[in-house]
């Protein structure tokens, strides 16, 4: 999936300008997050996701913005699109502030304030839990235990033996020792420790017996 | 709370470092929800929440400037102050993005994509609800029901009698016909709705009996 620099990604040319403009706002709202969470953890792999989805953000407004051409035939049209990408341009905005963000991290350590310390005072924050093997969500997709209705918690990123997934599908398996970073209040954290740690097995009924 | 626009908040110069950018970092995540939103249910209130959230990041940003300058005693204080001080901007550039996303109500209404129709594909979605006065919901505060934690989604806004309130605190006391505007999975709205409706009883024994 590594791409250069200049490369300009034309299947999102096919992309309709409604899945175009909805994959920009849901990139916007979790870079956001990652960013935090990047800090907070004082990752560069959360880092180098957020400089990823900051370049598709790239891709995606070049083709949204070509779609939006292509796409008006009266004033009306225009004058409709325009508006629409006006709404594009603000996510682009945001993904790139989320960019500048993390770039910190490219300092020497000596100019980087105690992050983590600070961002621990949040309202909702963004913490991370580890699957123990007694847990009886390992092996089950993220859909069917469907977390964050139960516990409020909403799963940022998950790192397991593969590497980092970010902002997973429903469909994604947790498996045993895998690390979740999710944002939440104290109290649904608290919950999902319960049943991550094994202590407390997992009641709701969405968790379906086979995978 | 009305502010001409040179007005600038001194009081804010007597936060901590520390709590101005925790302020910063929530009101950067809040006000990117705000704006969908605003723009979702075309909703002239919300947006201008949003540029007043913006107006108080100006006034944060100036104060969290101002304080850092004061704090900085050696090299490598303004060295880390300087990593913080980014932090701060990034914060900023967000919740400017916010704004102009939802300047677009400006406009006149045929420059307006359809955008509830685009907003409606996202997966994490934004949503609206009553709260029935048959709900055993009401008076109770949105801390007693832990509705995060137990149903997945997070309250953006509240309309009631009194107005709008956005970002609510845990202390907020939920009365029969506030509409609530909430983020989070189908399945949790799907949920939320139920007690809302008033059609199943609030069961968690967050619920206390006396408000």
């Amino acid at each position: 999936m590594a791409e250069s620099d200049d490369y300009i990604n034309l299947n999102k040319i096919d992309m309709s300008l409604k899945e175009l403009l909805t994959e920009m706002k849901d990139i916007s709202e979790v870079i956001v997050d990652l960013a935090y969470a990047a800090l907070m953890f004082d990752s560069e792999d959360i880092a180098q996701e957020v400089e990823d989805l900051e370049e598709e953000m790239d891709d995606l407004k070049y083709a949204i913005r070509i779609k939006a051409m292509m796409a008006a035939r009266t004033k009306d049209d225009a004058m409709q699109l325009s508006g629409l990408l006006q709404i594009a341009n603000a996510a682009e905005n945001i993904a790139n502030a989320a960019a500048d963000m993390v770039r910190l991290q490219e300092f020497p350590l000596e100019q980087r304030p105690f992050l983590s310390f600070i961002l621990k005072e949040s309202e909702e924050k963004i913490r991370m839990t580890q699957l123990s093997s007694d847990s009886d969500m390992v092996n089950h997709t993220i859909g069917e235990l469907a977390i964050e209705s139960n516990t409020g918690m909403r799963i940022i990123a998950i790192k397991g033996r593969q590497g980092w997934i970010y902002d997973p599908e429903p469909d994604i398996k947790l498996r045993a020792h895998d690390s979740i970073i999710v944002r939440g209040t104290e109290d649904g954290f608290r919950e999902l420790v319960k049943y991550t740690s094994g202590k407390e097995a997992w009641e709701p009924e969405e968790v379906a017996t086979d995978g």
